[in-house]
């Protein structure tokens, strides 16, 4: 604790570096955040945009910054990444790196010292049609947040079956397995029926009347009559982050 | 009208069918019988024995015996089939010919002078899993009954998608499709992308936990990004009747 | 295979039409357009433009415009529409027919070498009351896509029965019928008791309160006391494929 | 008070009756009756046997007896039946007339000075089919016990038409309808449409799969295109006495 | 049929009126009119403007004011009210008097030749707070139209009994009632505790979180422990109807 | 930690209640009792019967005996009053005291040792009907266990409101209320409204059709127009533990 | 009576607070305001906004400091507040001191005359998350009012069990707690396994997807296997009462 | 091809186990065995007990040791287990090993021959109360077969912190986790927020009221604030399944 207190001192650490440090977690106005999750869990905290104003955004981002040399923002608005924007130039002094996917609405910043992991391993993030692309963006941002490799195979809905099977050698070939569909949600079973590897379901927000809103898509998936565990409607952060724990141990073992 | 009550006090017509043939409709105690709907919708009228007394379903079946030469009772136990049986004897005085498929819960009487109908046509009842048999079974015995050619394809759900591959060439040949299924309800959106026969969607009340009792098989067929129709949660008998109507539409245009 | 190639090095065959015939689907930006799955389903298939931005829904447009001579968008709102004119005019270099429908909200886009179906067979369309319009229209748009005849019954719904019953001989010569209904949903269920033709029941979402959004005249078609099929709330363009497949299939038995 | 304090004394009161004179309600072990009810509300008030012991049940007929002359316990099984028959025995030293409809599950008691009241009123209770038998039974139960006169038409679902439409005089001329219906509940819409008489839609738990336990039927009715009022599902008590109330209150007109 | 189609000749009835007289509905291009409702219901039919175009309100209401000479509309906007105003202006060549309840979100249109009818019964209207108003506006617009004598009671919720308890004499001299009530809707309850008066409940889509948007209101009168029937949520005008012919058939004993 | 092992060496204390004392909680084959509980958190650990073997619930009530000196079970059948009375006398050297309330389905057991707690304070438990009795029961045994004061008000519905009038007082007088509701779940409402005592409402599953099962007065309690906070349906114990927690409180601050 | 008639003659007594005193309550144009409540209930009653319109608002809050001194407005928008401040002009004759909470959204209105009460009492109110500020903001608003001390502890998520066991002592000192959580709404629960004080979980509306709106967040404070009592989701009003209601019961036992 | 038929004409392939090979699946009369699905999906097919009749139980499991030397029954009575000794010893001519786990329902069979899998690496098996026993026992029955090494860490539930965080290191020390939990299901949560293993969460279906049957604990699992994948309510086959896919790729990966 001494040897923190004196980084302070010299300048070394800012407070909330140290805060982090000691306490695991950087108390701000906008709330508190927790920067020995990376640390403790293997994989970045994410600033959840949808709910806070920017101004929260941009401090709960500032504080990830300064305690851990990145900020991984989703569901960011246009008014987010200006927030976080100009936070940066104010009170950040190292230079920082902003990584924008409008599609995706991820926001990813990193001062030029983080130096970023890499995972040996593959993720296969499969979608089911257009639609799906937001939370399939979202699962991407976070697995190459965490250093994993990932392939992407895009709108191979089960109304032809051809277009998923003439992916098939790619989807065996991955280490793990996110897999995106809306309406009926049939394509993560199919896909699970097909390949050795862990799936991770993804239920998409697409649908309309009874059972839309994804809710015929996750009641699909959890009856799935294949093996694959499943994460909530559009949650691609989480399943993203839940593949890259699987990446993460997987690659350890090649070690 | 002369003609019938003529016919009721020559001894020709009984009281129901006479009943049946003025106003459409036989009033027993325990309720009145559609004797016309056969006349009028290309489809007999099934008695579904859940919710009534055996008495109740016996006295029903008498009076379809009667005005129409044949009863079809769904969902029928032991009880309804021994009620049944007992007043074929005491009741009607014309050979009757009793036919219970006791996995289906189905029970057909036919009186000897009965003359079933015949269709030019092949509906095929394809089936996931070893549970959809019963409301499979049900659509089969109303598509016996409508005089419908019947191909049975069971048991091949899509957790292994050559089961169904295997069977492509017969479900392609068929003039109309009842697929069933429970769990997730994948097969119908599965097989429906792969022909150009309508189907015709049974969901089945298997699978447990959220989703279960048939929920997440209708939602999934409701939401079905191939084309299909859908029935409730293991009506068999509508699902096969509906299909018995496409069938008996297809066959009159080939005459 | 050889055939295609040559094709498309003549400038006969687009590279798009060439995907398609090669493997049943085309490959764009916005995601992959199911080429064949007119020629697999015996119906086009729909570009919905719900979920989808205007760029999108103009490119699978495009791709479907190039594959098959023809798109059909539902949902469509003017945005998407003028996106297509747009790219129309930019990357179509045959004429083409736009015929947008703003009521039922769907586009039908042709090119002039396009040779439009023709089935022998008349679809009756049926609504209860002024809001099921849209659906309705969706419902006729693609079952005139399939070339089959269409005849509207409209706002005959059941708290006066003599409107229905005043149409019922056209109801009766129809060889399938779509029955829209929205609130209580009774209508199908009426209509259904009076003709032997198979029924397609299409739920729309009016209603408010308990029940509103559709969910009660789905429940309610789902236990019709006749016999009936039903599709998901307001899905007009499904129903009406699942009655042109039905329709189509008694004019291959007429020829 | 004194006066009712001095009958007691003289034995021609009881004290449960004297209890419900002075304070509205009696007291027992197994709860309140609350012998003010027919006074204050003009309807008897009913002992719901379901979820009580039949010794519970015994003890409110008993207070009920004492106190107003009459009990009337609905959802009655055998067991509540011996039970009052035998407290009835046991405790009350009038004459006392039970009286058990076995199929609506009502238990009527009356002891020989009960004076029945009258209403010069008529109430007639529709049912869709056999299954409802048991509601409108019980309905018939109050309203019989309310003194009106009750028409019963029975099983006239809307399958088939002309089943209703043969009884339309009828309904036409009673003063209120009670019309029962499960499945999808059609049949008080089409009955309300028919006639200018108030009804009280009586939806039925009968039907399976999605919307079944009535559910389909309730949201049906709330949503009826046409204007009736609605009780819960199988609440045949309430749906009479509402009945009651109306036609009590047409007939005190009538005076 | 001959005397109506020469009152037409002479210009006596307008074609609107001679069909209404006919058929007993105005077919018009956007719906049906059902003219004939209130002879045989007794009651004016509304006219919904919600999910219609102001065009479609407009035309509906000329339609209904040239066969019955008023004109009702609920759930009406300010462009449907200009639209209104616009087409009498245009399209009808008596003098029509235009009366809009803000509040209650309702137009009535009459003539000046409609004669309208008067019933001799009291319809008590109670709230309990401030948020039920449009609902119970919508119910009180359509027992004026009917014609009964309507008594508001407002804001009378059961956090503080000594309210309703204040207006018990009014509300025991009503003939009928409605109750609204929005959050638990205890109301209606705790009123036909009170009362031998037939009580209907109007749940209203005021409160927040789990049983929101007039659910759990709906369910607790469904439960009601007292005896009450129930309309649909916000259904204001259902209630206000069903009460009119509650009222009529008592002031017709009345007579 | 070495007093407790010296107090098991000399046989002072059992192994239990050395492990609850260390680590505060015992480990059996059944589960973990949490013996530290009442200590921590100021009320007994309560041992669900439901979903445990008869020999489960035993093993764990014997490990409360040892460890704490009393065993409280809830929702017992007779099977596991059997088997508790059994282990006592099988492996408790000291004599128990057993209580079985067979209305609540509750047991509480108590070593002659065990001291009981007291608290200064009082607590109504009041129903709203006879079947509200078993939770209300529930509540009662828990606060009992925790010393208060227990004041019963039963059967006092709002059908009737004279019969919560007349026990006001009593209501006013409790330092906190428990107030059971079933069916419509208004009587906590009208309480809350009359007092200004907390007030913690218990939803009960008496109720049928639409909003049963206590979902109901569930979602009626959560809308309240008074203040009041609730507790799950038919969870006596929790709530009879909540309203403890606070009498412990108030109990505390006389002191 | 007499003399608040007098005090209104003599200008003492404005005519609002006359009828408050005799009546309870205030009858304005926009609703009656329950004057008596803090004096029956010992809580102020809130001005819900919303579902009012902003002169409702300002007619209530009139009425309420007229009557009582003080008003308090929630989920109070700009419109709102600026219409309060415009009648407080206008029409209140002393000064009035305004006190908004743009986060918590209320409203708080004091004339110079008032005098806050004061309770000795320490309420501690938690959150888990940036997201539950508003409730909690609510919370703390009415406790104010009710003159409780209140601590806030802030952004303690479980997801990091380091910011909630870091907080421990000061959660174990308050007399009384409301934790509010969103999400999975498991930090109620972690909170009351840990100190011995009555906890009132606060359920928010963040989350997405299945369980979204608070309604997982309800569901699990519901289950939780430790002893809280619950509120409606976002029901931060409610919640802050109920523990006010408690702190107040201890401080009188303080006293 | 030539091979397999030349082993079954030499009788040392079974007809079973060459459809097998050839096929990929075993057809019986009580559906179809997919018996390729270890190989091509690394985990053994489990014949679910529940919805199938024993014989149909044993005729699969005789279908699975013929075809793979193996076979797995799930939710097992002891019905099943009888009719598969029977099978066993009449139509299996090489020694088979029965291990049933009364407790999670399971049954192995194995034939001497049948060499068992083996995987280096640990999957940790928690469970939150004695009521999840079942499933998790369910979870370590496929794990075992698989080949996996099982730690189980039984009823550390969320109500007491310190039993869970007295486990950590041997969470932390695992592979991959299943945790189980019922109620509110908050353990998976803490469990998860405590280590940077991916955890696999088994929502169970204790719990009563409002949340019951294990929706509580789903809902809050898919709305954990920390990263965890779902299975479906009770699904501890599969919850078993996806962590040995894991696990199994991880010891891949050290290998």
């Amino acid at each position: 604790m001494r040897d923190v207190l004196e980084a302070v001192a010299d300048g070394e650490f800012s407070p909330a570096a140290a805060e982090a440090r000691l306490s695991g977690y950087v108390t701000t106005a906008a709330g508190r955040f927790d920067a020995a999750r990376e640390h403790r869990r293997g994989a970045p905290e994410g600033i959840l945009a949808a709910g806070k104003t920017p101004a929260e955004v941009a401090a709960l981002a500032a504080a990830a910054l300064e305690s851990t040399g990145r900020a991984l923002v989703t569901r960011a608005g246009e008014d987010d990444v200006a927030a976080v924007a100009e936070i940066v130039d104010a009170e950040i002094d190292v230079a920082v790196d902003l990584d924008h996917d409008e599609r995706a609405r991820t926001l990813v910043a990193r001062t030029d010292r983080f130096e970023p992991p890499s995972i040996d391993a593959t993720v296969g993030v499969v979608t089911g049609g257009t639609a799906d692309a937001a939370a399939a963006g979202e699962a991407k941002t976070v697995l190459d947040a965490m250093g994993a490799t990932v392939e992407r195979v895009d709108d191979v809905g089960v109304a032809h079956l051809g277009r998923v099977l003439d992916h098939l050698e790619l989807l065996r070939e991955a280490d793990v397995l996110v897999v995106a569909a809306g309406r009926e949600g049939a394509l993560p079973t199919v896909v699970a029926g097909l390949v050795d590897t862990p799936v991770v379901g993804l239920p998409i927000s697409t649908g309309y009347g009874h059972g839309g809103d994804g809710e015929a898509a996750l009641a699909g998936l959890l009856q799935s009559c294949t093996v694959l565990s499943v994460v909530n409607v559009d949650a691609g952060f989480v399943a993203g982050t839940q593949a890259g724990l699987i990446a993460r141990a997987i690659a350890a073992a090649r070690e």
